[in-house]
């Protein structure tokens, strides 16, 4: 009886003490990870009525057919927010659908990195929403003159730009349509459960997430993945220790020609990943498990185990967050008149 | 002072009179209006679990692009819920943009019509749900296999047929999803000022929109545009009187041979008729203006006045309701898997 007594208090102890083990461990890693990351939060509407009145225009362009030549594509059609802000295609299809060059990255949560686009030559994003309207291989306009010119034919559209931009004379013009997108845009982020860790919630992850975490971090993937975005904050080479297998993209070097940057792309964001494939500037790689694996090989000359790769997507997992609903819901678009410009193919 | 006294009482007593005439007037512009139509009212979800999981499902399949060949075309591609369940083109775009035969008519309010497509050739919205996703013009899947196995091969939706369709063994089937996708076009419904008149508000509608419907019952509309759809519930001739001046298309003919269907096309309802321009079976007529002469012109033999023209117009615009919260919040699709089949062109 005393041996029991005794056996089971070491039991008990060791539970108590394994368990405090686990709350430093835990307390260590959210402390490494909050020197590496940041954690974002649900966004916030601006209550004063012109900041909400550009957002609320945003959305409407963000979902308008209008924008396009043939009037059948929209931002939405590439970005869906039915689906995390992508189309899961590996090049999108435009005007007459043609491909794009290259993968659609997520709207989702695009105001943190760095620069727009997969060579970052946007600065910010409305100089992103600028680019595909008048992309001849996606929504295909001819000019910005066209667009202003169905824009202004629809009265409903010209009051919702002068309450957007009331300090302008003449408010419906290209740059505004674009800052209005922006706006828009700024609304679509998505913190998860990574991110209520990062904010000292030592729970809000399971022991297989933090210890996918832990692996990431110790495995090199912070070299780049880094910051608010978990990546989106930097540019290197696809292919730093061993090639990319699909190489042929020349990435920044094709706006340069600068050798530095041949095969240099934005990092990803590894926000919501689960849900953007196909991965990659080519969009050539399915799996997650794939993409993990290409990563370790190329850029650190790892070969990742199967167990090390599962290790990795649990945390990737993690950083999955919900599109906000108000994102979600459908505007009512304003009819045209009978002065609009008609789509044409 | 007797004189300018009675002067007085002459008039009030002329307005009492007027306003009196004014309100037996739309009495009996109700009485007779409600012989003719029928109101339709907001769509209750139902309270059972199976319904509703019907309904759930439904409206996911109803903006999923992957029952589409390329991944990129789903039912709300053309029939927009962010635009009055249209696309608002002549001929819609499918596959590879290829245009559709006949103009997409709203989703909405659909399931008032005798039967679906503009030759009727769908008995009910299950049988129409079905054309589409094979249609090589539009979503362009190869066949039916092909789709089931996208379905089977996504866990989520495998769960959710089974919620939806819980008697059958094999719940992930075309059948099942065209009644899944028709049970979520069945909320489809947009009750408007209309039909507050028809439950007896006689001030629901202005005293112009009541003219105007005054002048569409008298002019002889009403020959066709009867019902709960104002129309809908039955073929005729296009070019009754007159023929249409872009006649081509045989219309229902194309499906029978029979002389007696050459040009006949199911009447449209008119329900928000004023935002799925552009009108009539091949979409060549863009304002409403135009479309409401045609139709005097064709059908009844009338050339109407402008004034005319104006003041049934009003009157349709009265006919406009709007799509509900429900339908226009987007889903969050459930991600693909390894083992799905993958988009192609």
């Amino acid at each position: 009886m005393r041996y029991s007594i005794s056996l089971m208090m070491v039991v008990v102890m060791a539970l108590v003490l394994s368990v405090f083990a686990f709350a430093l461990d835990d307390k260590e890693l959210l402390k490494e990870a909050k020197q590496i990351f940041e954690p974002i939060k649900e966004y916030k509407m601006p209550k004063d009525a012109v900041s909400m009145a550009k957002i609320e225009l945003g959305k409407m362009l963000y979902y308008e057919p209008r924008l396009s030549r043939s009037g059948d594509i929209s931002c939405n059609s590439c970005h869906n927010l039915a689906g995390y802000g992508v189309d899961n295609l590996p090049n999108s299809l435009g005007h007459n659908f043609q491909q794009g060059g290259r993968n659609a990255p997520t709207v989702l949560n695009s105001k943190f990195n760095i620069a727009q686009f997969w060579d970052g030559r946007a600065k910010d994003l409305t100089e992103q929403a600028k680019g595909p309207v008048l992309n001849p291989k996606e929504m295909a306009m001819p000019n910005s003159d066209l667009v202003i010119e169905r824009l202004k034919s629809i009265p409903e559209y010209v009051s919702l730009f002068k309450k957007a931009f009331p300090g302008d004379k003449d408010a419906v013009n290209y740059n505004n349509m674009a800052m209005a997108i922006a706006a828009f845009e700024e609304t679509l982020v998505t913190p998860s459960k990574f991110d209520k860790f990062l904010e000292g919630d030592l729970n809000a992850m399971s022991t297989a997430e933090k210890a996918g975490l832990s692996r990431f971090m110790k495995t090199g993937c912070i070299d780049c993945h880094t910051g608010i975005g978990v990546g989106g904050n930097s540019y290197r080479k696809f292919g730093m220790i061993n090639p990319y297998q699909f190489q042929s993209d020349k990435g920044v070097y094709e706006l340069t020609k600068d050798d530095a940057d041949m095969y240099v792309f934005k990092v990803a964001s590894l926000r919501n990943i689960e849900r953007t494939y196909p991965y990659f500037h080519d969009g050539k790689v399915w799996s997650l498990h794939d993409a993990v694996k290409t990563m370790g090989h190329t850029q650190l000359g790892i070969e990742l185990t199967d167990a090390q790769i599962s290790e990795i997507i649990t945390f990737l997992k993690s950083l999955t967050g919900e599109v906000p609903d108000y994102a979600k819901m459908l505007p009512t678009l304003p009819p045209s008149t009978d002065t609009t410009p008609k789509p044409y193919l």
